[in-house]
């Protein structure tokens, strides 16, 4: 098969890494750089700046920042003949979805949940997939055919596949993905107020462990919050409410509830992460 | 010099490792096992189950659970002669420090921020101390020999050594220890009130080392939050602040405002972080 990849950073470049044994992939970069190394390491056949070199693929997958998807399908829609499936990887789904179908028929929306902390091509890997979550949202509009095309690509990558709703999708993400960030950060924005240098001094792996994705990526933060806003918002509102909870129960001194709750925590973690966890992370 | 050890779990056993080749170490412990693996490993000199055993030794370490502390102070008061120094390594030190100094003059209280998620003689270590902070928090009461004689012995094993008073180190400790545990468990209880299959399923790295440390051990959730109760609840407080920040920022859409927040967090994150983390974690 023509696949068409537009973004050959993390995700874009380890779906080259893996497809291009077995298919002809054309990159699109708009870094001349990013073109000559994937050229040079042998996973695209072809690649530029110009969508226009996309117009003989039969699947495009567009993995740019979650704020060009929209434009690039705007883009494609002008030079890829009727037909042609799109699919992206962002990972907010309600927000891409309806506007995508709106520009553009044969839409997929999709979303790997797999990554790291670093970025670029650089940072692509193979068989980043293999193992990981990777969520379809078709809707009613959804075209079989281009659903079918692009789960059987994704199938090659030895992803667990998952079809949802978008809304089912955002609520989802909102609970283990995004709102882990604010929770995160907010823990580094209460160290930081309070100016408190014994305790940054004391910090050890829990507070490393606990602050990793608060102190990440501060643009992705902000999209993940744009993109995602509905859903974020009622799930900080929930996460309040249990945060709340907990501090009711200490400053009741309730000691036999807290230890209660602290065991279903232990437990419902358990569940989550009985087999070893996957080094890989949502974007 | 003659060291008792009170618990021979995962602080006494590694202060036991580490100071046995230089010093003679007589092991208490509830559990007859324990002493017989610690003579077996050739830690202690001498042990058993009776606080009587440690009437000769000059300085003795109180490594029992926070809630058996000011006890085990109490019963060796009655064992040990006059002028043998105590010390503990309790995570909290208002709720111990002045009742152990009522119960013996010659006390000295300390934390090592040293540890792991393993618990018990088996998860003892060499070298667990080497680069990690101890802190010590005398009082205007605290012989300044009693100080010397433990912050000595501490010095041996590498740790970086600070002191300063109870409540300042009850405060740093509910910043970086404490209020991450139900920040981190609250993460844990919002899932589970979710009753979100999906989001289970889709979890990843970046929940996995936000929920860790709200998904540990919860008699020591329960016990943190028992003994440094009015730090913690004063930290939440702070911490509700901080979130609810963030969560306007999203509300009003301050996408600007939100990634300037999310760059400080960064790079406060960075500055505490600058080397590579200790692998070990605060008990």
């Amino acid at each position: 098969m023509k696949i068409g990849i537009v973004g050959l950073g993390l995700i874009g470049g380890s779906l080259a890494i893996d497809w291009h044994p077995h298919h002809r992939i054309i990159g699109v970069s708009r870094s001349a750089e990013t073109i000559r190394q994937a050229l040079e390491a042998g996973i695209i056949e072809d690649g530029g700046a110009s969508l226009a070199l996309l117009s003989g693929c039969e699947v495009i997958f567009i993995c740019t920042p979650i704020d060009h998807v929209l434009s690039a399908i705007e883009a494609l829609a002008a030079v890829v003949p009727t037909g042609t499936v799109l699919s992206d990887v962002a990972s907010v789904k309600g927000a891409i979805v309806p506007a995508a179908e709106a520009l553009w028929p044969t839409f997929v929306g999709g979303h790997p949940m797999a990554g790291s902390a670093a970025q670029g091509l650089a940072a692509a890997q193979a068989r980043l997939f293999v193992g990981r979550p990777y969520v379809f949202t078709p809707t009613a509009a959804t075209p079989k055919a281009a659903l079918e095309v692009v789960a059987g690509l994704v199938g090659q990558l030895g992803a667990r596949i998952y079809y949802c709703a978008a809304a089912e999708h955002d609520r989802a993400v909102a609970r283990i993905s995004h709102l882990p960030v604010f929770v995160s950060a907010a823990l580094l924005a209460n160290l930081e107020a309070s100016g408190d240098a014994l305790a940054a001094e004391l910090a050890s792996s829990g507070f490393f462990d606990t602050s990793r994705v608060g102190g990440g990526n501060p643009q992705l933060g902000t999209a993940m919050a744009a993109w995602n806003r509905e859903a974020l918002l009622a799930e900080l509102h929930r996460y309040r409410e249990q945060l709340a909870f907990f501090e009711q129960q200490i400053a009741l001194g309730e000691w036999q509830a807290l230890e209660q709750s602290l065991q279903r925590c232990q437990q419902v973690r358990r569940q989550i992460f009985a087999p070893p966890p996957a080094t890989g992370d949502s974007g």
